[in-house]
């Protein structure tokens, strides 16, 4: 295996670094050999430089020093190396064009661009990172590359993109996990020494069936149920927690379904890319509504994208 | 004046103590003597009988130990004195039958209840502290005790009240105040180092309508518009927190105005009591639904419903 062959990928977002040290075969096939931590961009003490050295050096003894990719917050306004934002439609195979290039220390950087959309009420919206996802995704999924494809990527934001024969077309955010997890560490709704618990998909669905049956305002009035639920013995507060999830997913999910930009009726199909957990919370959801789902890694998906680029970089340099 | 004419009303909310000495009247009329805050309940490192004393015992050589009324998150569950919850229809005139009393060093107190009533959808909603203020508020606008009356109670939490020949016949709570105070200190949408600055009625009437004219999902994915906005800089960071107070008023407005518990159609009129900068931004947001309002002040109605109760006590225990 030539030096050529092996690759850091940096997924370094809003709260966490994840480092991931891989080796490519083809566009489409790589193993990931190791993996490491590190404080996201708005957690940092030290230089952005001083975090990734901390988190690849390691892995400079046994493997020298790889191409670095990076994508994320990383490349954003508040990150280290900004990037521009690519206008929809945006083919992901092309992320590389404009991405740039900065040497840190002994490595060879390069920092990937976001993607960005006008929508129907013309207001922006921005994504970064989600595109490299997408890539991935469609290098291991390549029959989603035809036709129109409704894909939901939740996580910290949820993104909702519409796919057009594998271009990105448009999307739109809703902030629904940094709502959870500032209504669950930081308001009245969840008390504050609320121990861990097992997921009560129970309470889920019922939180799901607030938001996702009324026609207006059960996000804005029915959100304080998640308190009075706890003082009426009905919800103990880990159960709370749950219902929580469910009155913000299901707030979410019913915005996408109303969304002007493409048609969620039931009867038709979303991809969700995400954790097993977010996978199953929002086909959970989007099964009340009839939607059915197929659901893939995210993780998979992340590495995938990194790696099809990575490949495109060095079969560029190859001699002929 | 007597000392039995001398009263100290303590509103004691999760973010902030407020002291009031006053001398009552009538249970119409009184008088502000002096005010001292202190923390909320959720802020105190003392017990609460420590921050009550300290908050108050500078008035003691003058004005001796008088008798305390208290009210607020103080009652509840996570406060010090728990009160029950009065149920729905509740005459506010009639709070001391459910209120505790207490002695703290030589102070007698007297713990208010809160309110409860159970929604269309059978959720249950719970008050503690507004049943007091529309106490004031109505013994200073006895007009308004006649027939049905809706009632906007902006703050932390809004409530939006049903009053019917002056009994609290039901209400909804929206987090709105907490959510702002959230997302503007601790999410992606507002910088850290934003700094005050004037209030923009123009990025507050524009939030006001991206959620106030859709029939749905406009709070969920459209308040991430408060940080692309920013990106595409239409506006700065003082105007963002504007616009942020507009997408959540808006949505506040748009639930209350969409309630099954009342009608709130285009001509019809809301009572407001808050203060001067909320009841604008409530009427504003009213406003651009058809919807008039009269506006009040909260700190009024909150010290009128004190020296009611007050005045109530000390008829009651006067010889004949």
């Amino acid at each position: 295996m030539s030096l050529k062959n092996t690759f850091i990928a940096i997924d370094w977002g809003t709260s966490h670094l994840r480092a991931y040290l891989c080796n490519t075969y083809s566009d489409k096939r790589f193993e990931l050999i190791a993996q490491r931590d590190g404080p996201g961009v708005i957690k940092g003490k030290k230089t952005f430089s001083q975090i990734m050295e901390q988190a690849i050096a390691p892995w400079a003894h046994e493997y020298g020093t790889p191409a670095v990719l990076m994508a994320g917050q990383i490349t954003s306004s508040i990150g280290w190396i900004e990037t521009p934002y690519m206008k929809c439609p945006v083919n992901p195979e092309k992320l590389l064009s404009s991405a740039l290039k900065q040497n840190s220390k002994q490595y060879a950087i390069t920092a990937l661009p976001g993607a960005q959309c006008v929508l129907h009420n013309t207001m922006l919206d921005v994504m970064r990172g989600e595109e490299l996802q997408i890539l991935g995704f469609l290098k291991q999924n390549p029959a989603y590359s035809q036709g129109k494809v409704l894909l939901c990527l939740p996580g910290t934001h949820t993104k909702w993109v519409l796919l057009e024969d594998g271009l990105i077309v448009c999307f739109k955010t809703a902030m629904t996990g940094e709502f959870y997890d500032l209504l669950c560490h930081q308001s009245v709704l969840i008390a504050n020494d609320c121990q861990g618990g097992e997921f009560d998909w129970q309470a889920y669905e019922q939180g799901c069936n607030l938001t996702l049956g009324s026609n207006s305002g059960n996000l804005a009035h029915g959100i304080f149920s998640v308190r009075t639920r706890q003082l009426s013995k009905e919800l103990d507060s880990v159960q709370a927690k749950a219902y929580l999830s469910g009155v913000l997913i299901g707030s979410d999910v019913r915005a996408a379904r109303y969304a002007t930009e493409w048609q969620l009726v039931p009867g038709s199909k979303v991809v969700v890319i995400g954790t097993e957990q977010l996978n199953r919370c929002f086909a959970t959801a989007l099964s009340h509504v009839g939607v059915q789902c197929d659901t893939f890694s995210v993780h998979t998906a992340t590495l995938s994208g990194f790696n099809y680029l990575h490949h495109q970089q060095i079969a560029s340099q190859s001699p002929l």
